[in-house]
């Protein structure tokens, strides 16, 4: 059963009671599915009218992208928190492109449902897919960075270049439209293609 | 409308038979959808009874497995002409990965329902497909062997990790599950990529 939430708000702010749409959309979703899933259906199931919900959030959508937007900031969190004490840059690059699989398995596929919001918003090119896209590219940037300044990377080649090139070989394992064909792999491949990455990066 | 097959058949032998139920369940397939598609639609399609058809092939996968292996043949034909006259291990590398990816793109999507057996074919790693899989990493594999035989290329990784890795970067667009959501990088990535890979193979 899905949890109603608290009709009679005496308390809570504003930004409370987006807090608790979104908490209870996010479980709705994750069971029911994302596409499937209308206004109104989550609504009756938090026992809010649709006219309340509208007053938070315009469209589905929106409230759509502050859960993929929630979802990706784990994923981000999980990539610094694995990136914390690398003694290199080559071993921050492993440590990333793992983490990014790891945790983009477990938070889109563990729950198979939450995918549909993940497909959408991979395949629609929703704000927060694209802010996460350029923050997974920034960390790459960095990466590469730090290895050209202690000499462990090469540097004749155009650092856009290379952040580009390595972004599009990591991209199947956190795309979930990609990565849901990839699971077999996730495993194996993050170790064979840093391996790869990191011998094109050696000076 | 679907050209039906001459149904007295004086002169052709079985081999002929089974070469124009192909060429009307391609034409057919790629109009209406592989998946949809029964084997009684088919028959009534092309004018044979379904009977007559299960002579031929026991059963609709049967069918598709032939018109899946063409067209792997095809791009497989369309790599190695695209091969033929390379001066280094370099420029082979860099002419197969954008074959793959144009013929891919054209066989696959061109005609968007061809898709649909290409697809089921991939998911379900149907004969057809793991064969082509093969035939992509032997090519991989001789076109290593020969850079590091001539010196082109580092002979220090084991050259089955070297092949692995390589088929992992290109695999993203040869396969139509994962090629449909790469269309859009189809112009520029096997350029960026192939970079890559041969700055990884670099001595």
């Amino acid at each position: 059963m899905i949890k109603k939430l608290d009709n009679n708000l005496r308390g809570p702010s504003e930004h409370n009671v987006r807090d608790q749409i979104v908490e209870a959309a996010a479980e709705y979703f994750s069971r029911y599915g994302y596409e499937k899933t209308t206004v109104s259906d989550l609504a009756k199931s938090i026992g809010f009218s649709k006219a309340y919900i509208y007053k938070f959030f315009a469209t589905k959508q929106a409230i759509g992208e502050v859960i993929c937007s929630n979802t990706l900031s784990a994923i981000l969190k999980a990539i610094d928190e694995a990136m914390v004490g690398s003694p290199t840059a080559s071993e921050r690059l492993r440590r990333m492109f793992k983490a990014v699989v790891e945790a983009s398995s477990q938070l889109f596929f563990e729950d198979r449902k939450l995918y549909d919001i993940a497909a959408s918003a991979a395949g629609e090119q929703w704000q927060s897919c694209t802010l996460y896209q350029e923050q997974i590219k920034k960390i790459i940037l960095e990466i590469v960075h730090a290895g050209r300044e202690s000499g462990e990377f090469e540097r004749k080649t155009p650092i856009d270049e290379t952040v580009n090139a390595i972004y599009l070989v990591i991209q199947p394992y956190g795309n979930p439209l990609l990565l849901q064909h990839n699971l077999h792999l996730a495993e194996h491949a993050p170790m064979i293609l840093s391996n790869l990455i990191l011998r094109s990066l050696s000076p």
